[in-house]
């Protein structure tokens, strides 16, 4: 066996040592790695890795606590319906984004957390049913989590067919 | 002509049939498509798919009905301005976003459809000039439509130079 | 040299030349081009931009004015933070995406602006802390510019750990 095959199997194998456990496999299009020559000139194993998570999970207890959600709208890889929360299945920078809505009355945080790290906070207003959303691009070393914390207040989600709690991300470049 | 020109050649018909009619071919750089090698190992024809659209139609008749917009701000291929909807061009995942503003004492409800099945809501309260907006990756297959669809009161948008409602979206993965 | 080695180096120094003044550098992961067939069919210079700004300055004059970040949460080239605008590294187009909130009592509107021709506004209302955000997909030649403008009002930002104020953007396909 050549060097470079040495390698792509080798890069294969770590890859599905980090994505392949649990529930964080692409379940549509459960489709084969192919080979791509990445910016540092070698060939690499390309990646796939995003979501879109819908409705939250009705949660009154004390804040903080992880934002859940009923509903998984697309899986590409690396989100776990689960844990709710999403994990890097190779190295490379991410693009996230999350929407809410506050209670009649009530105001809320909910903030995304990269490996229990603060990024950016979405914040709803005290009025009625208050819209709040944030976005962030960031930079993740294969097998680092990411989330969102509802860090005060609780959200208003639809108690039927509309979904108001959104959580979607994907891969934007891979190093 | 061997097997796998003809398959080039198949696929460049088929995208051509899907993604040529109307007014929803690129505008600003119709560059001619190249070979990539995808995620199953084969060569496929690359493909560019993406918009954004300004400017909410006005529009006070009976929810629901579909919002359109005044003006395309970037067509990189399948905004279609005459139906105000989205054709994916190819198999892939696509992101979109979209964000409106209340009237002073309405609120409204506008939802992401795909092929006319609901995905998700921005929800703009009644207080003034409420901001609302939403967020999803999405699994398309080649010709499948989205649009958004204002499914409970009015929008606002700024009668002169400003846009307040926009859609956008853009190819993430292909398939 | 073969014509196409001198091609490549030509591409590389003009990139070098539009890129690489000022702090637009990727400071995390400074890797080196490389090349891929682009859409056009020719091999091109691979390119990398994109970025996340949080917490915006406190500005308290008159408006409008160019909204300043207190920090880069990721760069992945073109950001530049003592001028808090965004340099396309290559022409291609990007996804663009800001995230405000209102003081208590006091409303504002924030534009995207691309060479200081007006896109798209975020609106935060009159009632407390009201979030506005807005997004667009733009169509950027190398080198030129794009920042977000405080054409009314003023912001609220959180005065410690929280960031509420956000600017991200990438590339999303190369031309």
């Amino acid at each position: 066996m050549s060097g470079r095959a040495l390698l792509h199997l080798l890069l294969a194998g770590l890859l599905a040592l980090v994505a392949g456990h649990g529930d964080r496999q692409p379940k549509p299009l459960p489709l084969p790695a192919s080979l791509f020559t990445g910016r540092n000139g070698i060939q690499q194993t390309s990646c796939s890795g995003g979501f879109s998570a819908r409705k939250a999970v009705d949660f009154d207890g004390q804040a903080p606590y992880i934002l859940r959600f009923q509903e998984v709208l697309t899986n590409l890889g690396g989100w776990s319906a689960t844990e709710s929360d999403f994990q890097a299945p190779c190295t490379g920078a991410y693009f996230f984004t999350f929407h809410a809505v506050s209670t009649d009355g009530g105001d809320f945080t909910v903030a995304l957390m990269k490996e229990g790290k603060y990024q950016v906070t979405a914040y709803g207003s005290v009025a009625d049913y208050q819209h709040g959303s944030n976005s962030a691009l960031l930079f993740l070393n294969a097998g680092e989590k990411v989330n969102l914390e509802v860090q005060q207040g609780i959200l208003y989600e639809h108690p039927y067919d509309e979904a108001y709690t959104t959580f979607s991300g994907f891969l934007v470049e891979q190093f």
